[in-house]
């Protein structure tokens, strides 16, 4: 029977980073990976195939990251594991030993129950290679497609497809696209770009039936509206991938997720879970908070390789801060920890802090983009629990800046205070910082109060 | 007599955002700005008046950001000062009583002893419109530029007056350019840029002597080399404008600036003295350092207008990390805080952490660039002490947010365990951040040691 040190079962980000993490801190480690998909995708390029690369290959995680760092890959399904024998059977039969375990087994589209959502040309947004080039061929030549769902997958979808010159229609159940992440005002913003991009918004309605024959023909919503269609992606979210996990008696956590504690340890002590299928906590509230990002997937997966097979207690998951950003027709956009409507929802005693600016200086230089920040403080202490920009292309980066704010647990006094570099090209005016000034004009707001 | 509460000296950055700060936290005092300027110019915009913008008024920072908050702008000189009456007398013969007194008068260039340094179309890089004006005018005409000096200003105008076709050399007494402020392999990368650009670099040569009769027509190098000019950019450094301060018989620091506190306050306890003239103490040394940028200037700035009528022990600056950001024929460059070849002058003991990785994901993505960083961590604690970055237009705020993690005094293991957020269009791959992975690599090299 093969035997190895680590196996880990799942090829996305989260599977690859535990591997290479595990390598560097055990150098002699025998690491196993194991994954079906005869290649792996860049989960958040997904939508950018569609519009830009025009192509699934591209957009694809080259095998050799983890080849040539010794690790060894196996393309197969894990089956059933024999938790206190330590043995993992493959479908092909092989059974393999191991001292730690990692489920990296991510995420599966959620369908929702809507009558009709079986037809041909309804594609949920998966992350297999096959199910993504049967999408590309069909998106090349359709004429009029729906998006279900106004999330970011959506809106990047709807976005990317718009430019192959398709008729492309979205539909959000909530008031906003973009909602669950973001302000009315941010959300605004992306629905100007969406349709200046010359997509149709249809939102806070519902799909109620997909009409067609063998294939989807139309979409009709609740209030009568019928939209045409040769095809519909269902960006209706996702649900963490925990078939193996519940088959083999790990616990579940209340969200539906495995249950791990700070270093992604699940109910056995030999087992870790990272990425999509592993519960999240709040930083602020510490509730199971539904994120999955690829870029806290690999977070977590840095701090899973570090303690694999001996405790770091420095390198620990202490809370998801979800931070984001997408792009919509020129238009960048990112948020980091608390918004302000779920500061309501829990009943936060917040001040907010807002700014404008431009991203180069002065602003009348070539594609200068106005920045506009937002951020959320405690009214006690003023700590930053959250920031939202819009602007150009360095709004990703800068919404990095405030989210390490966050987790650094600063004040708005001690944001302010920050020296930060400039430069006419690369960065707004020393005078107008985007990371610091929505800090300012929060102290501001609250000496007023 | 005029009386105000709040005078401040100067006209720049650090003079517009101690007025403004002041205005934000002291809602009804009286402040006035005295400066000689017809209107004010954003200092790190003065390159790209000469190939990207062909105008120095569009550099401008517009007087209402002053007016519209209420503080009275006086176009004068101050003359002198009765520290003891609180009396500013102007060259007008105005005289203004003030509570609190700011200097913010910037910085002279240094103009080296070359002989013939006094010809024609010879300049000195000022802040002055109307120098600039005249600069700009015989730029314009100019076929054979040198630029004396090879720091970030001296590159900045190699870079931007080539693009209008003159034939551009830069000469710099130092091995490499931008020595200074940054490691050889950073130096190579912006130097192999300007040279694709056609710009002629002349490395580790002393310019001996400037030639014309009254204008200039060459410039001699130590090795004999003459280049022909009909236009010279002395981009040799500066020095703090301290005339006034010598004058009124304030306490000058060793490093020929003003002396001042954590909270921007000089000798005199109604005194205060923001930006360039002001002196700097490096964070890491304590030392006096010649660091003069404008946002420098405006964190301290923001720290002084703070403080200002009662003191907020919250906003101090506890020594200066500088933070430059440059950019190179399409190539970024920035640096915060300590460099390595620095680190050996001192001799600290220190670990190295580098990574290489793309600004967009997948890597095929149109305009991605590669993305080069470097980190200075101590042995001891691995605290992070300094960053360095080549790649596209986010790494100016890259180094910012790198920039943070040096005045948290975050260690590597922090920065390693920080979540970030990821987005194709806007930055590198969540499995390689630029902001986290040479982090990663000092962990994995202090472990090899």
């Amino acid at each position: 029977m093969k035997e190895v040190d680590a196996l880990i079962v799942g090829g996305g980000p989260a599977a690859i980073i535990t591997a290479v993490t595990a390598r560097q801190n055990y150098k002699d480690a025998k690491i196993a990976v194991v994954r079906p998909e005869k290649y792996v995708i860049i989960p958040c390029g997904i939508p950018y195939i569609f519009g830009t690369l025009h192509s699934v290959e591209k957009d694809k995680i080259p095998d050799e990251v983890l080849i040539k760092k010794g690790i060894d890959l196996i393309k197969d399904y894990v089956d059933d594991v024999d938790l206190e024998g330590h043995v993992a059977t493959l479908r092909s039969g092989e059974k393999i030993k191991y001292k730690k375990l990692v489920l990296a087994t991510g995420s599966k589209p959620s369908v929702p129950p809507i009558p009709g959502v079986d037809k041909k040309n309804i594609f949920p947004v998966t992350k297999n290679p096959d199910n993504l080039e049967a999408m590309l061929e069909v998106s090349k030549k359709a004429k009029d497609i729906v998006v279900i769902g106004g999330g970011f997958i959506g809106v990047e979808f709807a976005d990317e497809l718009v430019k192959n010159g398709s008729n492309v229609s979205i539909v959000e159940l909530l008031p906003h696209l973009l909602q669950l992440s973001f302000d009315d005002e941010f959300c605004e913003m992306a629905e100007e770009r969406l349709k200046d991009a010359g997509v149709k918004i249809f939102t806070g309605r519902k799909v109620v039936e997909i009409q067609g024959d063998d294939s989807v023909s139309a979409v009709k919503l609740d209030d009568g509206t019928v939209l045409k269609a040769d095809m519909v992606v269902l960006a209706t979210g996702a649900k963490p991938n925990v078939d193996l996990a519940k088959k083999i008696g790990l616990k579940i956590g209340v969200s539906g997720a495995i249950e791990v504690d700070e270093y992604l340890k699940t109910s056995h002590p030999d087992v870790f879970a990272v990425g999509d299928c592993a519960e999240k906590r709040c930083f602020f509230t510490r509730d199971p908070r539904p994120v999955m990002l690829a870029s806290i997937a690999t977070a977590e997966a840095r701090v899973a390789g570090a303690n694999l097979f001996e405790l770091k207690v420095v390198r620990q998951i202490k809370g998801t801060v979800g931070i984001f950003a997408t792009y919509v027709n020129g238009l960048a956009l990112g948020a980091a920890g608390m918004i302000e409507r779920r500061a309501k929802e829990i009943n936060l005693d917040y001040v907010i802090g807002t700014s404008q600016t431009v991203d180069k200086h002065p602003g009348c230089l070539p594609n200068a983009s106005k920045v506009f920040t937002k951020v959320i403080t405690s009214k006690q202490g003023q700590y930053i629990l959250g920031a939202q920009i819009a602007g150009g292309t360095t709004a990703g980066e800068i919404i990095n800046l405030l989210g390490f704010a966050i987790q650094n647990n600063m004040t708005a006094c001690e944001l302010a205070n920050l020296q930060i570099g400039t430069h006419p090209l690369l960065t707004p005016a020393p005078t107008v910082p985007a990371s610091l000034s929505a800090a300012l004009n929060a102290i501001q707001n609250i000496e007023k109060e």
